[in-house]
């Protein structure tokens, strides 16, 4: 059965897997992403060459990086928190192994893995959002992923929705990141913490907003504590806010919602769609189902997959 | 020579032309729009008849209609300035007359006409913005109209960009249309009249809101009146937040400005530019090229000849 090695190279960790061509994962591992360059070069070759000599009919490598990356030539373009920026990463690998290489953004891997394995199976049409601690996604237009015209295609984070809201990462005020993500969480959480004392919230810390994090709310909003629930409703309102406004923009036939802060949106999941849904201007699309992706952290590796088994060109 | 006629039902005007198949308008009228269904679907014939009676080798009628269009159904799924929501058009026409037919929604033909013989010539992707009284626009995407699942993609004046803004024609706070459009123009300009009594604005329409028009603060502004300078401003500077959010989200090689409000663009393009600019993620995008169409009112007509000749599907 043919094969492809699916990498995920994050921030924090390079996650890679072994996939079939049925998208069964047979193995699958992580290690921490190396600080410089050539020591993620290093790290990508030694998972190659382990891959390469553990499993016979291996097609190619599907790479997913954390930046911006232009797909047709495989070079990484930006990647903020990642010593990859500017990089020919498949050129380096193609001058290292006889192998296919295909190198995407993270989101559109992620995005990829729900067409083919996930909860966008079967539509033509969908747009996909990562939230994590950035809000990321990717969009589907006639069954095969859209990258635009320089691959940059889908930054739904950068949508200013609040252009006198926080600063973002970015620089500028009000992009959906600021309010719908883990970073947003947080943010509202530290707030609580310092203004509200008396808080469950705050007590759990001791008052320290520096302490509190993203899963702290998210596990104190499914114990039932209040203020942890109304940070985690607000940021499930801005995030239907920008689904109702992607809707209106791409029209499509499912919204699939991934990311490391998916497994919590759950809770929140009537804000998300009554926000989206109020602001949706086709009167045909205000039922479209929002759904949350059941791939949990594979989306990325099995659209890594999907890059090599001929479904994406190179 | 193979020739199309095209016909544009807006508000308040049908337009309709002979045009040829290298997109040449042999001859060009324009009726009021009838008030009813019946003498719209009136109006129509007689135009197709006498179109039909006038000239050869007529490959069919391309409509675009001020409204929603189901454009795979030909039928109209809202039209709130036009009575002709919820109607079989296409159906309609099929049945009066032996010649093909294709309905679509205006900004889509404006759109398209801009790919097939204006400024989105030779693009591949590209989104194109119809400022008029609202703003609407359309999604070139492989060279191709984009229309979404349902038909209902790039409804670009219905991006919330503003949640405290002011309140839209669809019932929702801060749509893009309620910042960057002739109705925002206008809401502005009326502000200023009652705000500033001694500017020239004021005094031009002797302190009466109700009387001032967009084309009013336009031709003020080109004349170089401080207050309408700083109103043609702000629109512009909301509508380059407008394609900025655009150009992150689609990522294409070129945008283009057109509709009744365009013309009075090119006196805030560095606003407009420069707020673009300011929020676009990818580097190499901050460049694109954001034009203005020179198609004048023709842009929609052409397009929707060009629904007939062939390179757009039923």
């Amino acid at each position: 059965m043919n094969k492809a090695i699916a990498v995920d190279i994050g921030g924090t960790k390079i996650s890679w897997a072994l996939i079939t061509d049925d998208y069964a994962i047979l193995t699958r591992r992580q290690v921490m992403t190396p600080a410089t360059t050539s020591d993620i070069f290093t790290a990508l070759e030694v998972i190659i060459t382990e891959a390469l000599a553990s499993y016979d009919d291996i097609l190619g490598a599907g790479i997913g990086v954390a930046g911006m990356v232009d797909n047709a030539a495989g070079k990484i373009v930006a990647a903020p928190n990642l010593a990859l920026a500017g990089e020919p990463l498949k050129q380096h690998l193609e001058s290292k192994f006889k192998l296919a290489f295909n190198v995407d953004n993270d989101a559109n891997c992620a995005v990829l893995g729900e067409l083919l394995s996930g909860a966008g199976r079967g539509y033509r049409n969908f747009i996909g959002l990562t939230v994590g601690t950035g809000l990321g996604g990717g969009i589907v237009i006639d069954g095969r992923l859209y990258r635009g015209a320089k691959g940059a295609a889908a930054e739904f984070g950068h949508m200013v929705i609040d252009p006198n809201g926080p600063v973002c990462g970015c620089g500028h005020r009000g992009c959906l990141e600021t309010k719908a993500s883990g970073t947003a969480i947080e943010r509202l959480a530290k707030e609580t913490v310092v203004a509200k004392t008396k808080s469950a919230l705050s007590r759990s810390v001791g008052g320290d907003p520096e302490i509190i994090t993203g899963p702290m709310v998210a596990k104190a909003a499914r114990a039932g504590d209040t203020e942890a629930v109304t940070i985690m409703t607000e940021v499930g309102r801005w995030l239907g806010l920008g689904i109702g406004n992607f809707i209106n923009i791409l029209d499509p036939e499912v919204v699939v919602v991934g990311g490391g802060v998916a497994s919590s949106l759950d809770l929140v999941m009537d804000p998300i769609i009554e926000s989206a849904r109020r602001i949706v201007i086709d009167p045909r699309s205000r039922d479209i189902p929002i759904v949350i992706s059941q791939l949990e952290n594979s989306a990325g590796l099995l659209g890594a997959a999907g890059l090599i088994f001929g479904l994406e060109p190179s």
